[in-house]
């Protein structure tokens, strides 16, 4: 994925408007010095190359032993990155703090993957839009990075039909026209309907859905139903969402489901990053 | 808090690049509608004067019942908007997303805070810079509603001495020296400096440190350290950072520290805000 | 489709820099006046919301009779703005601009549609990517006010596999292999592969292509080729690309495809829209 | 010209907000390639330059046989760009949509000063401020690449009397004093006035016109009122403007005008670039 | 002068990134208040058109008694803007400081203005681009309520022929004749050119200049020049630079020169203006 | 201290919306040159890390010989940047012009330190926010150059009560209560209070103030304030702000402040920096 310059601006700025006080005031910001990151805990590395451009972008030399998506073991070298110790410590901590997020998010989707894919290989593991507000280059980066897939990037390119747009319809015969009429203007994307129901999983199906997304349906109830509309519809794509996460995913996977959306992995402790800054 | 006219722009442009098509391809967007934000629990609002802005940008009609610090019950109304239906759903998941983040960390520092306070009717909950990557004024409003207090803003305007500073002075001696010099260049700034032991602290103390930050230390150590430390330096401000939680923050405030500094608030789960969106 | 408020800044002071030069040398900057905008011809209307707030950005009052998607009949009026002279003339050619190559656009796909549908009432005109470069957003929303629809709006959240693609495989059945794999890793959404021959297209079809997308394809070769397809793969999109614009769009409806996808619409004459300023 | 550094950061997000799905779905984005453009007509190039930014942004290894300005025959070599296949993809058409747009503009600049320069070799052929809005840097570097000149940048630092600044005068006599007061007011600018009458122009020219624009006037009238303006007032420069084409540009150079004004330039067919990406 | 929305949020965001400190900690920042200013000296006002646009857009209620150009006495009224405490502190040094800054300088263009005058009522006061780097807009806003004039907003639409630029050229004769050439290549603009002798300044006379300015050139030698130039190019406008300032102003005005260039306005004390903040 | 990428652009297209007219005009913009920096006076040179950052954005070579804080004498070398002749003219001015303000900003600031240490040598000379609005990092930079300390970055970190805040209280009770309780609530920061009697300041010492900030106290008052302050409240700091500039500073350093706050050395005259270009 592309980590475009102005967000490396933005998020250099956020924490370093001007200077590191710290380094001018104890004299030491001209030294030569070098920073290394290391993993504390066995983890899916994500961040990295958004610290790397952030270092980079400081005027620091950088080299990277692991890219977004590597698998770590606790203690395995990440970066070291050589400058004067003011732009080290300019650096430090937005490099740190990125990392450390993303690669907690990484580590998450990865496991849920894993446990899925044991239970059904083709699991997809979709990410949902609910990443961290303003952060959502790292968090798609870091959901790739663990082996899952951003769900929707926005509301701009897909379509997805909730409870809050069925609403403005008098009826379920003018949804389901509406519906139709939809998946005939947009013959280019599969329409996603949100659905509680088995009834109405088939009528929509029935109607121009080319997805059926079960919100807060039961593991059980889904076992139910998946089958049945596979038979009828062969290529319909089914989800669930709603609860999934890395304790539930496994029966989720049972149920025959597709795809799992999940927005549990966006949130949860960050991974430890070791770093280590010295005179050169 | 100030929330820049700019923030919002990215915040919606995020995840709303050009248009809903949902909205769009169903031919309900000129449709006028009406959508309403309540609590779905207990909890401490944070991000709702985001959410507002974000609304009234799109030029939605904005009535809102409680604003970021708000102490709410579940069922609690906080935001009603006004506009067609293709607005409202373009709004929706920007608005929601921000006030579920925010209420999670809002919710989560005012339990810390409470905790710390019965024990402590002036201990200080602050939380540091790891707040996530890009979102540094809505995790910063949601630690001020919960009623924390923002540990730094950033690295440019306040002093805080790291042991990956340390490493550039070729000894302890040396070390203090510059702390004492940087205490002289910076009379209008209290400087904290990151200890481990006690002895580290007292040489801080004694060379211009201000804020004596103890970095993972165990309670049981700052039991026995922090009166020592109150009487031979009663203008120090006493910190502890490292490990504190919603579960320890008791134990540290029972220490006698001034200060509990903590980057927990950030992490965790988002707070469920219900949105429903129908005609008017 | 959302007109963001800094793409308002900045097709402001693209034009207007600091202000209006002549305006403020003859004196009459600060005279109260009245713009009109008039359709000098008949048309599709674009460009108008934008112009909208444009102008009312620069603090005009803003009367509007007619919006994107207008279907206007030369000398109808489209808009009135009320302000001082200066604001007026800074605001006039920005908004005629943009309003005249919106309309010429919009114009242009209403044209394509009309035509195409007289043929095949479903047919989905698809504008490709290939927008003037900088102006995306008003290019589609003119797409949209003529009755077309975005082909894709960007890379990341479309498949489209080119020949440019396909040079990194070493043989079909790689490629094949890759693209059915593909299809797996994103069941939420139509793959689409660009082919020049039925064989390309029939393998394309059985592994995992949800959209054939025909380029530079002749239309009776097209009209051999479709019924074939359709027979074969009922829930497959036919489209054909390369060529197709406002004189041989009929001759591709015919053929029976789903969606033209067409870059023509983009270039061509702006429609004039004709301004007259005079003092209130 | 200079192409700002921000300028290209949003040609490039405008179409890649975050990757190129198709190549990772594929799985060759890391693969090494290569991509050579190549002129597909004979044409006068222009956008590579800014094309040679967006490359290099994206970190591509990029070598330039063509700058804006080259003169080409069909199958020339303008540009190879070397990076992995995922960047390649994310810049093909960014690039390429620069340079057909650009290179579009380029040669129809140079068609008309041809033709303009046979008739009179110091014809200046002016484009105006209807580039298309949000793309002025493209266009204004097709136009010189060209050989034509910007007719002006913007509002803000020259000054062209319309008729829409007259209508705030009650009279001529009114209108024309405060032009020789602007005039006096700005020594250092030539201060142009748009006119339908040589009546009207003789009276701008003697009240501190220092150009004449003469706005849809048919080219026999100005073949006889530019040498009569010519003998009587030596230094003022001579324009027409309003349906100058292509087709148009000979009578008008005929006429004896120095400077040809239009914005016929800005629109027509793209000039097709040829792209091929293949592995290394 | 347009004072674009962009502008207005970085000068806002420059002094206030978060928020008021010190309202918020003092327990006040929800008090309604009222935010008064009023000159201290007598002077020109400038710099209030962008304090009022920033107290709006932090959503204070303003109401403005003097726009930029008002002439005031010390004591007289400005603006009063209502909102919180909170709001009006974060408002009120960074409306204050612009006031200050750009009074000042139009104060100093006023003053220079009429003493130049007074000797030649049609001396033109333009003021170079050596304004505050950053800070354009605001410093030729203040340039124009002095009643100066711009020199140059910038390099990209207007011609100075500098000494930097005649070293490119083997001898005067190739120079002078490239300087021909770019007068017919421009026949919209007067050229420029920077002088320092007699001899040089009639020689681009010649050869297409239409402003000779004068650098660093002493009123004796003016005087005797610019007849002599006059006389023989009646149609050109002659500049002095270098060294204009508020005591050397009328010297050079007794010259005869048509403007006097000056960098003196930009630089020198702000003038002072008094805020009052109370509760309502 | 940090000078951001964003910074740069903004502060070229400042100046340099498109290119250089001139040099392209005079057919050399394509000739190689080089461009060197000198300084014209002995100065405290600052501007010039900006400056180089700036050449390097245009793509210029340069050699720096003197950073930002360098003493230089009369003719010294600074910098030489090498490109075509068409990107130094674009780099000239806007180089030179940042320069000549922070070298003068720098050189003030460097003299009244230098003044006030000769009397006291812990004197810390800290400049206002009053900086030019829209050049803060360029201004801090140069108080920084010049030996001098930023007083505070904004209003978001730090804590200045003053006059405009106590008018929120009913009374000096209220109000100092207020204080200590500021001053509990933020335990890692020094408070500041302006005062203008012995008596106010003796009360914010004794209610959590940690600096006192004498505001327009004339020296002869102060000398004997404080050593009264210094013996009741040994920690605190004393600052005296209001009127301290070049020549008064000495005077006020003899008053035992140990922080002369002043806005005196942002403005004033640039320091001339020469530039001279030719061809290589």
């Amino acid at each position: 994925m592309l980590i475009h310059d102005f967000l490396i601006d933005r998020l250099i700025s956020e924490d370093v408007p001007y200077g590191d006080l710290t380094t001018e005031s104890m004299g030491i910001s001209g030294i030569a010095g070098e920073m290394t990151f290391r993993a504390r805990f066995d983890c899916i590395l994500s961040g990295v190359d958004e610290a790397e451009k952030i270092l980079r972008k400081l005027e620091a030399e950088v080299q990277v032993s692991a890219h977004n998506g590597a698998s770590l073991k606790a203690g395995d070298h990440i970066m070291t990155a050589r400058a004067d110790a003011g732009t080290l410590h300019m650096g430090w901590k937005v490099a740190q703090n990125i990392m450390e997020h993303a690669t907690g998010i990484a580590t998450r989707t990865f496991t849920m993957v894993e446990k899925g894919r044991r239970i059904n290989p083709y699991l997809v593991v979709a990410c949902t839009r609910k990443s961290f507000p303003g952060a959502k280059t790292i968090c798609l980066n870091a959901v790739q990075a663990g082996g899952g897939t951003p769900h929707r990037l926005g509301t701009s390119e897909t379509f997805l039909l909730f409870g809050n747009h069925s609403s403005f319809f008098r009826n379920e015969d003018e949804l389901f026209k509406a519906l139709k009429n939809a998946a005939m203007s947009q013959p280019e994307k599969k329409l996603t309907v949100e659905c509680e129901t088995l009834e109405y999983a088939q009528k929509a199906a029935e109607n121009g859905a080319g997805v059926i997304q079960f919100d807060k349906v039961k593991p059980d109830k889904l076992q139910q139903w998946i089958p049945l509309l596979r038979k009828k519809y062969p290529n319909i794509t089914l989800e669930a969402a709603g609860g999934i996460n890395i304790e539930t995913v496994e029966e989720y996977a049972k149920t025959g489901i597709d795809v799992a959306v999940t927005s549990f992995v966006y949130t949860g402790k960050p991974m430890d990053i070791e770093v280590e800054i010295k005179p050169l």
